[in-house]
């Protein structure tokens, strides 16, 4: 008889996470039914997203969320014991699936790479960089690209990939640290938010003509400010808006349409669920970017499945550079 | 020698333009030279983006606007007397051009046929309303698409071409009169957004299942209740935003970023002069539509260019229905 362990939301989130808002459970699985595999949850992903969407769920729901998961029984061929995949079961130990809804990780992924990237780099927080850069910004060799939480798993994949479309790329981050490790990376600009004197300025002195595009993971206050330094036709794709997730309403900012007809800005929000049909594709290339070490990456490990909720709040705090993973 | 009559702006407008921020000022024109024509205006143009552009004026600047004019003297036998141009010379009885910045009206303009809607339906605000819908909204059949200051002059041509493209065309005006002339012209809904007990309940009654494309005319606290109400992947096109225009500082309202993200909408700014270079097939499609009866037009005139002030704060006031139109 296997136990699995899962962390549940005892109440919504008033503002930032607290530990007491987390519960631990656990749930005696059934015995395998024919076609049915059971997975071993190894890497576990902790996103901003989880704090947005967290508001769609039940009190006492186990919060949601992707891993990387080894098969350790297994009555369905197609999925040997020993096999990994991504599953999207949540934040959960063990679960049974019947195959549909857990990926296995893509067939040149060579044995020496570590397979948390494949909630990474190469999983979903790669694909939104590389279809929202790419398919939503648009940006053309040459253009000037900011892009915010710059370092973070998603941020960190969108400068690379900027760079390696030919743009000019700026990184605003909250630690030194951070905009040492953007520098490391590549990005041309880097500045971390906290401690500049003025947004503006900083804004204006890593690109004074301005931006061509926007990459938003944080929205607010930032928004208002890079807003007004877009250059004419820019185009902003609005990934996130981690800077407003703990407000259970959005807080006020001056309305935005003067800049948007002035300048002919553009605005999308995306999920990067509309590529489905394209995330072999898009794993692909950022495997082959990893290989090629053209695209590098650094993950930020909690040890232990009982700190996860410390993880999730350490990563909405900032703590990490780079993706936010906790190993079992 | 002629004396040529303008408008100024005595001052920066504060808040709603006041009569006494104008003043007329009187000029002797010199002889024309080679090559030059000397223009009367017959019909000026007041329309919103004035009030919004005059903050890029000079204090004493006369005021921007359109004019169909008729050359009454000419050296430049490319512009023979008595033919009629639109032109950009701002609010002016008589200006001198050397025929650039000068547009004849299009050569199938029937005789019949006003030619002040040369700076209206067939003009800027028609192509605004044309392009605006067509090449940023991207309407498709049996799309829904709302449209505020839906009876002003790029309002109520939204709605017509929306209808000729087989969508569902929902508008919002601040009078009952004007409410009855959008069901006249064609709209399948229409309310009076000052007279409603709830916007979001007049939205939510208008189409149950949301809104395609919003084509926005008047920002502020309209747009925070609209947006709610798009559907997933819905386009909206900010062509204007009146209701703030007379603000020094945009107000503040909700941020934006979490309705973009989740329905994943694509909102654009934009100023028509992008598309001068279809400019003569948007006039062409327009001028096609009026005369086969498929776009109909109101023109709000107000003789007398002693009164093109009063004219332009009726139009902010929204005194109009149609296009805001100063007979000289």
């Amino acid at each position: 008889m296997v136990v699995s362990k899962s962390w549940t939301m005892v109440k919504h989130f008033d503002g930032v996470p607290k530990p007491e808002e987390f519960k631990l459970i656990e749930k005696e699985l059934p015995p395998l039914q024919d076609g049915e595999v059971l997975l071993e949850s190894v890497f576990l992903s902790v996103d901003p997203y989880i704090r947005l969407y967290s508001r769609h769920l039940k009190e006492g729901d186990v919060i949601m969320g992707f891993q990387v998961a080894r098969v350790t029984e297994s009555k369905n061929s197609a999925f040997p014991v020993g096999g990994y995949y991504v599953g999207n079961a949540g934040w959960t130990t063990h679960f049974i699936s019947d195959g549909k809804g857990i990926d296995p990780l893509l067939p040149e992924w060579p044995e020496s790479l570590q397979r948390s990237l494949a909630i990474g780099l190469v999983g979903f927080p790669g694909l939104t960089a590389y279809f929202g850069l790419l398919d939503v910004c648009k940006p053309k060799e040459g253009d000037v690209i900011l892009v915010n939480c710059a370092a973070g798993a998603v941020g960190s994949v969108v400068g690379q990939i900027a760079k390696i479309k030919g743009c000019k790329v700026v990184g605003s981050a909250g630690t030194d640290d951070k905009v040492q490790y953007l520098k490391e990376i590549g990005f041309d600009e880097a500045f971390n938010y906290k401690t500049v004197s003025s947004l503006d300025e900083a804004l204006k002195k890593a690109s004074p003509e301005g931006y061509d595009c926007y990459f938003e993971n944080v929205g607010g206050k930032f928004s208002d400010v890079a807003l007004l330094q877009m250059k004419n036709f820019g185009r902003i794709a609005v990934c996130g808006a981690i800077s407003i997730y703990n407000n259970a309403e959005p807080p006020s900012g001056p309305y935005i349409q003067l800049s948007m007809i002035f300048k002919q800005l553009r605005m999308e929000g995306f999920i990067v669920t509309r590529w489905a049909d394209r995330y072999v594709e898009g794993q692909k290339q950022l495997l082959q970017w990893v290989l090629e070490g053209k695209v590098k990456y650094h993950e930020h490990i909690t040890k232990g499945f009982e700190n996860m909720p410390a993880g999730f709040i350490g990563m909405l705090n900032g703590e990490n550079t780079g993706k936010a993973i906790i190993q079992v």
